[in-house]
């Protein structure tokens, strides 16, 4: 429907083996997570989150991480991720060869003693130290600050744009390659997210990333669009959703990816993914997570007939 | 969180009664729609579609329509909407005391002969014909022109904006009161929404009254979003999201009143409408529907803590 000639592509990276996964308590085998990872690949996702560096016995879904790098890297054009909570994670993702470590930090700072047990002043200097080592290992490691809580928290309440912009200016001033934004509770909503990523885009230019959203109050989309229209071309999502919160029961959790593919193709936007691959992967999570609850809205009544045959490539 | 001093507020129309209650085959009792009306219009709605003049045979859910506009009329600062589809349901409409009548028209070809059996240019015809009547019966009943499919259509396909355009300068060349635009399948794309919206604002100016979207495929909130974004103030929403197309199964209907009310409150901007009392209506209405599937997101996660408590007002 998008009359621009050739509009630009947006990159939609998948996180649901770990953002999607870490919220949910069983263990999926090593091999199931392959053929996820094949799933993805094969669906024309290009960046991946495929775990996190975090100590195995707070996350033992996640300890097979440096396996699933060393499987990811295999995957042609395929941009590897992890999250890494310390320098301890951060020197794990460099041994493991993974191409992009994402290390979140808490606008909130109730949030931050909370899930990092650091105030943010603490964990950016943790982000210098990882920078050092990064630089040190000489090791092209792409190293990106996931502010997390931008949009509100539920611990602290309200976030001020200041407390974003100062933390995002302290760790432009590290050097760190690129800065994301993330409405880790799902309390952002579009006019918010317009006005922040434009903030943070005057000083981070280019340096600005992605976005991460949760569709935890059904704005996933909203939000995504409202990002988009102020120029953000990178998204998180999770394919079927998963990721709610395990204190917050019904509340769906990450945007799903195949949503997100649906919003941008319905724009005439590339993102290079293929719309019924992500369906039909969708089908087998649901196996392979039996009894979870899957999320996400354009499954249910799938593409419009107007966006037949081309999918959403 | 949103920082404008006075946003400029935003009328939803709750057409829940008409919309909602045509797809559903069951039919409800007047006794229990004059109890969702006394919700509604508890909850703050101020404008409310209560039915339709359609005829009887066709649509028996709705045959109580003059009894529930009487009773609407003793509401307080409520405007009572009705959807008429042609001159006899206008005549209709005019007796009942409506203060305001909806007349969809097609702008694609293939669904307006489906739909209402004529060409558009006949129901533009028919239009001149219900102004001349409301105006020789000295009424100061609204007319309203619904152009439905305007971001698409499930027969024709692509509806061009030239389509629309024509639609509404005709429309606009008979005196016609208002124009709304309706996505009437869920073809919409929030990109297309504020092409189109600006494009008939142009044409339209003051007259350009409303959005009524559906959620079929999760982009009811983006769709608003980006429709506000350029300047929309009304817009229509069913409480718990009823209105599924019968012929599209797990297909969610229109977008939901409460999760409309949530967006607009969400970035500050006033609906009168109390949150809480909307969600105990969903309730009550899942009772009355019981086995029908009810739709929405917020209902699900609730308002965020920082919302609290000033509810959606």
């Amino acid at each position: 429907m998008h009359t621009d000639p050739q509009p630009q592509p947006v990159l939609i990276r998948d996180t649901s083996l770990r953002d999607g996964l870490q919220s949910i308590a069983r263990t999926v085998p090593t091999e199931v997570k392959r053929a996820w990872l094949r799933g993805l690949h094969g669906a024309g996702l290009r960046a991946v989150e495929v775990g996190s560096f975090v100590p195995p016995r707070l996350l033992p879904q996640l300890a097979d991480t440096a396996e699933l790098v060393a499987f990811a890297r295999t995957l042609p054009g395929l941009d590897v991720t992890v999250l890494v909570p310390n320098l301890k994670g951060a020197e794990r993702a460099l041994e493991s060869g993974a191409h992009t470590m994402v290390l979140p930090l808490s606008a909130s700072r109730a949030h931050s003693l909370a899930n990092l047990r650091k105030p943010p002043e603490e964990v950016v200097r943790e982000l210098g130290a990882i920078r050092a080592a990064r630089d040190s290992a000489g090791s092209p490691c792409v190293i990106e600050a996931g502010i997390s809580t931008a949009f509100g928290c539920t611990l602290q309440g309200p976030v001020p744009i200041e407390a974003v912009l100062a933390l995002v200016q302290a760790v432009l001033d590290l050097g760190i390659d690129r800065v994301a934004l993330a409405d880790t509770v799902g309390y952002a909503d579009p006019a918010a997210v317009a006005r922040v990523f434009e903030a943070v885009r005057r000083v981070a230019g280019d340096r600005l990333a992605g976005a991460h959203f949760h569709d935890t109050r059904g704005l996933g989309a909203a939000n995504a669009y409202a990002a988009w229209s102020v120029g953000v071309r990178a998204f998180d999502g999770c394919v079927g959703g998963i990721g709610g919160c395990p204190h917050a029961p019904g509340a769906s959790g990450n945007v799903a990816t195949e949503d997100l593919a649906y919003l941008f193709a319905s724009m005439g936007v590339p993102t290079g993914l293929d719309f019924d691959a992500l369906i039909a992967l969708r089908a087998e999570i649901a196996g392979w997570l039996e009894g979870e609850p899957l999320h996400g809205a354009i499954w249910r009544a799938g593409l419009p007939k107007t966006m037949r045959p081309h999918a959403a490539a």
